[in-house]
């Protein structure tokens, strides 16, 4: 029997869901371990009771809505995201790939369809870091790349310590089943808003995300000497906002490539002392740079380490204060994805993902993939996102078909 | 009789000045009308006293220490420049340009040389203008820029009232002659160190100055859009930073001239949100123009407001928050300084000011004009300024001789 997801169900959830921690400004404020992403969780685990689904959750408070496969013993598929926003988000960053699971779930059932694996939606915990660092905390948890003694001492900066924060949100659904971390999985699949203008820019719906991109983010300082700018010639200055220009233009001149691919953004400069008739004796600067291939990372690199090297009459230092390789997807899980794109009959396009996401933790362990749909301008991060419910529809309806493809693999 | 002023003489007294207001790092903080600007008034006051010099105030505080000549009638030559300092000052900045037409005044005493002008050395008030703005006060208030009732309600960023402060400066030394504001004067001449590096590098000793060069400066503001580094194409950027940068790249193309004689700074330069993955949706920042020809610095206005109004993706605006003019020494001073300068055996060039005097206040009332010693390394506006003993007296041995031409003329 043919799985159809219901639009209008899906959507109705999805804003029912937007209420917990709603904003005046039509956003959402649901930052992780908050009493607000407790309620939140209370609801998705009500729902998932009332249909009869299992549910349960780690020692970190990741959340599990299972549809039990023929083959108990196989492990499971498992889709999701994460449920906590950012302290001004919006109603789709996250919600909608736990949503869609979780509609993906209910559809199969609906349909009365039987798969050979279990299927699971899946809530990850903090994602965003908003309130504790790192984010991707609870799928890097599943993961293993921390340990709960590790994030149990984290304080949020109001000085609140993790441990407690951990114990409130799964305390809110006391009679949820403790599950071992990490148990093994057999693929995962992530739904998402794009996060980006692409999808809408070129009219399509669909996007078959084959990788995440690269990142790395550099701190330059450059240091000249403060000198009067109205008596000291060109040749005799050493203007530390001329050189952080000199070396943004050498790097901004590598990373304008013609595919625009690469992400290239300097978000923070300052200038000290910083008054109109001094010159500048300080600049310090950050570079976000982002691409999908390692290569292209190191090349602009290479060009942003010479012009620091070559910063005379100043100088120059660079620190990489982050350092995240590119993801590539595993092809078993993006194909999938395509033919259930081209199945569904809407409009697809393969794509690199620009932000990062839980399946990043993901994809170290199983095969796995992810779905983008268009959100309105790009916007995200911010109280304005905004998606069209035909959308977020079409994105859970390949997402579903995808999830029984690998569930019966 | 030839005149010679006494090398040692001015040097200590130089020193003993500096002792009021003093700092830890050997520069100075006299702040105008501050208990140091007032003990040191009482300074001059006391030696001009022991010399017999007759000394005159006015109503805003400015100080004059008269040797008559044999003209009573005849309007004075007036030398000098200002007592007060920035906050963390130098030794020289102001207090020199006072002492070297003191040091001439009894230099041509002891040389018993008679003038048909009387010759004043004079010391204006809040030059600096850090504690009360306007800078320039005494001397723009001398020349009829100011008057009286439009300075006294002013208050300093601790709420103080000038009035008062004028009052207790003026009462500092109570015995002091109360003269009319604007009294008219024949010429003025100003001694004072470079601020910059040019006499310096040019290993030359006195600076005919005959100009003071324009100054603008203007206030830009870039507004774009924020959004996500990690997945907005650059194509669909509004980086309010990258539009920044084009406006200074266009800006800095003109204003980088051959002969390295226009000043462009960009001090001040603002970046909002201001995180390193969140492309910038607002830039301020500031640009100081000099140059000495009007011409010069509107091909460079022209080119930085075609820039801001080409500033598409992003708006721009700009705002002109300083028009000076450039000021131009009348022949009659000048000529007699480069006069005088030739006759001392001194090594002397013709320079533009860089830096703004009270000579520009009084070039509006009387031929005007300046002469300029070397600083070490140009550095002024700071505790580390620094001038040497024998450039200091080569300097007033100029400035005495020009002021004997001057007020015989």
């Amino acid at each position: 029997m043919t799985i159809r997801v219901d639009q209008e169900r899906l959507w109705r959830r999805l804003m029912t869901l937007a209420e917990h921690g709603a904003t005046a400004a039509g956003g959402v404020n649901r930052q992780a371990f908050s009493a607000e992403d407790a309620s939140a969780r209370q609801l998705i685990v009500g729902w998932a009771e009332d249909l009869g689904f299992e549910v349960s959750t780690d020692a970190i408070g990741n959340l599990f809505v299972r549809r039990p496969g023929s083959d108990p013993d196989a492990p499971p598929v498992i889709s999701g995201s994460h449920l906590d926003s950012q302290p001004t988000g919006g109603k789709f960053d996250g919600a909608y790939g736990v949503m869609a699971a979780f509609e993906a779930i209910e559809a199969i059932g609906d349909a009365n369809v039987e798969t050979r694996r279990s299927i699971e939606a899946v809530g990850w915990v903090n994602e965003e870091g908003s309130r504790f660092q790192p984010g991707m905390m609870g799928s890097q948890f599943f993961c293993g790349h921390h340990t709960l003694e590790e994030v149990r001492p984290l304080r949020d900066a109001h000085g609140v310590e993790l441990a407690g924060e951990i114990q409130r949100l799964i305390g809110a659904t006391p009679h949820v089943r403790m599950r071992d971390t990490g148990f093994d999985v057999s693929a995962y699949v992530e739904a998402h808003i794009e996060q980006g203008p692409r999808l809408e820019a070129a009219d399509t719906t669909i996007g078959v995300v084959d990788s995440v991109q690269g990142l790395r983010w550099f701190a330059i300082e450059v240091l000249g000497e403060a000198a009067h700018a109205g008596t000291t010639p060109r040749a005799a200055k050493r203007d530390a906002f001329v050189v952080a220009r000199r070396i943004i233009a050498a790097a901004e001149a590598v990373a304008t490539d013609e595919d625009d691919t690469i992400r290239f953004t300097v978000g923070r400069f300052e200038v000290e002392p910083g008054t109109p008739n001094t010159v500048p004796s300080r600049v310090f600067f950050t570079i976000d740079l982002r691409h999908p291939e390692q290569a292209t990372l190191d090349r602009v690199t290479a060009t942003i380490e010479a012009a620091c090297a070559d910063a005379a009459p100043c100088q120059a230092s660079v620190e990489r204060t982050e350092d995240v390789p590119p993801t590539i997807f595993d092809p078993i899980v993006v194909d999938e994805v395509e033919r259930a794109a081209r199945a569904s009959g809407q409009s697809w396009m393969r794509m690199v993902s620009g932000a990062g996401h839980d399946a990043m933790a993901l994809s170290l362990r199983c095969p796995s993939g992810m779905i983008f749909v268009p959100c309105e301008r790009g916007i995200s991060h911010n109280e304005l996102e905004a998606a069209r419910p035909s959308d977020v529809a079409a994105g859970a309806q390949v997402l579903a078909d995808t999830l029984v493809a690998l569930a019966n693999r």
